[in-house]
């Protein structure tokens, strides 16, 4: 195809193009994912997650600058799974990394769930693969929040970074509890506030109760972003934790993982469509559903039915 | 069953095994549905969601109170979807509530995603159904977060309240636009926090931009939990949302989308079952992905594979 060609001879059109056609789910997607698919695999991924209002956006923008500055090519994927009915509400966001927009060695895409509930993981796992083939050397997926989707689409990456914020009210602090698990590097960002000490504290304790044997003991760098204060720090633990992945034999493992991880769901979306598409707008379908309705018939006996008409086996 | 009997007698131990069962997936927890299931649809279903931190947990107790005190029979099903690997972690919240447990005519039950990734919604109306079986004339769905997950959730309510509270950031605000669109009723809680009438403004903003021909307009109440101010007030407006929801039936509507919904759900749930019990332990699959690894193949031909694998048609 001639969209994959440009693309891996370095077309930014070409990638937005290709990015677009994968998101909105066009004819071709799978045809361009499969192209390219060999030549995935070179791009360091990078997570990066955390509360709402932790200065995620600021501190990402400090971190690709390190990066540049060292000649890296980067894409970044910002995804906001928050916004089910009117997609990316807070990417609005991003236009605070609008100088980074100009760079010709970055390349930014901004993802919401418009129209595409559930797969958005998957999606931001393919367009991170489109960066990884056009050869961007980091990308790094940003997401908004902290909650079962964050984390599911966080863990398309190689390493994750946690980003805190001290004095946020008690229920927040627990939300953490859900990312503190994934987070290989943790930042107290804002850690001029009052709190800092604390929260420092209350992440060691966490870390200290993971009953996992880790070869990796996570760091907790403290930043201000705002100052580009404590960035050089950071960048060098996110490093740090990449060599380590590679040293370990860890990055083959994660990635071995992740790819069959993400087959099962492929899997599981294709047959889920399968379904919508074939099952449910059938009159059969609509007939059992209403004796359900009419308390006739009951949910499981729909579901065996179905399974019984759709399964081989 | 003699669980499901006692239960429909009353007895709360059998509820309490029951939800286990279900929470557990036991062996009878299916045939527990399905005999209980002729017996559900005359609870009112409440779902309580909204911004980490508003107070809902204090809220909800204030609002049980005043349907205890009218002689209601209330269960609550409080969800913590915000932690995937450890569990319900703000669940000791819940010990707030320590004196309603003691209410004979309360029944409370904490989940956690413990063990259940992604069927945390299904759960979760399961228990809402047996609970409303038991006799439940009000079965209450708290959720702790602002996510998909919690949206998903409380989906399986008759109507949302959604809490918010004055004075957080930019970036928690713009989170609400998720959970906005789903409020039948908003609660502006802690009142008396600087930020209310501003707030109060975006809210009915918001709803001004909702482009649906809507018969019901949200209206927003002002709360401060803690000191019991203007629950009387909430609890008047959610009763109104009901009765709207009954005259226009679109109580009917809304609980038969539920069910369809519910299905659909249930056989997507019943096949990512059968594909992780039969084809992805097999030896074929882990060839194909070790193919996949060794870039000599694809994730999407590997899909295509198995699709044809496991499909009739």
């Amino acid at each position: 195809m001639d969209l994959v060609k440009e693309l891996l001879n370095g077309s930014r059109l070409a990638l937005a193009r290709a990015i677009t056609a994968v998101e909105s789910e066009y004819d071709n997607a799978v045809d361009i994912m499969k192209a390219i698919y060999p030549k995935t695999g070179n791009a360091r991924i990078l997570g990066i997650t955390g509360a709402p209002g932790a200065g995620k956006s600021t501190l990402t923008d400090k971190i690709v600058k390190q990066y540049l500055a060292q000649g890296k090519k980067i894409g970044i994927v910002a995804v906001d799974p928050t916004s089910p009915f009117s997609g990316g509400a807070i990417l609005g966001d991003r236009i605070r990394m609008n100088d980074l927009t100009l760079n010709e060695n970055v390349f930014i895409r901004s993802m919401g769930t418009r129209g595409s509930l559930g797969g958005l993981s998957k999606k931001t796992s393919d367009v991170v693969k489109l960066m990884d083939a056009f050869g961007m050397d980091l990308v790094i997926i940003e997401t908004v929040g902290v909650g079962q989707s964050e984390v599911d689409i966080v863990k398309n990456a190689d390493s994750t970074l946690v980003v805190l914020v001290p004095g946020l009210g008690d229920d927040i602090q627990a939300i953490k509890a859900g990312i503190l698990e994934i987070g290989d590097v943790f930042a107290i960002n804002k850690a001029d506030r009052d709190g800092c000490d604390k929260l420092n504290v209350e992440i060691e304790m966490m870390l200290d109760l993971d009953s996992r044997e880790l070869a990796w003991r996570p760091p907790i760098k403290r930043t201000i972003a705002s100052k580009d204060v404590g960035v050089d720090e950071l960048v060098e633990a996110l490093d740090e934790h990449f060599e380590f992945l590679e040293d370990s034999g860890e990055l083959a493992t994660r990635r071995q993982e992740r790819t069959r991880d993400e087959i099962i769901a492929m899997i599981n979306e294709q047959i889920g469509r399968y379904i919508a598409d074939n099952i449910v707008v059938g009159d059969e379908f609509n007939r059992q559903v209403e004796a359900v309705n009419q308390k006739e018939s009951d949910p499981y006996t729909v579901v065996s039915t179905v399974m019984q008409q759709v399964l081989k086996a």
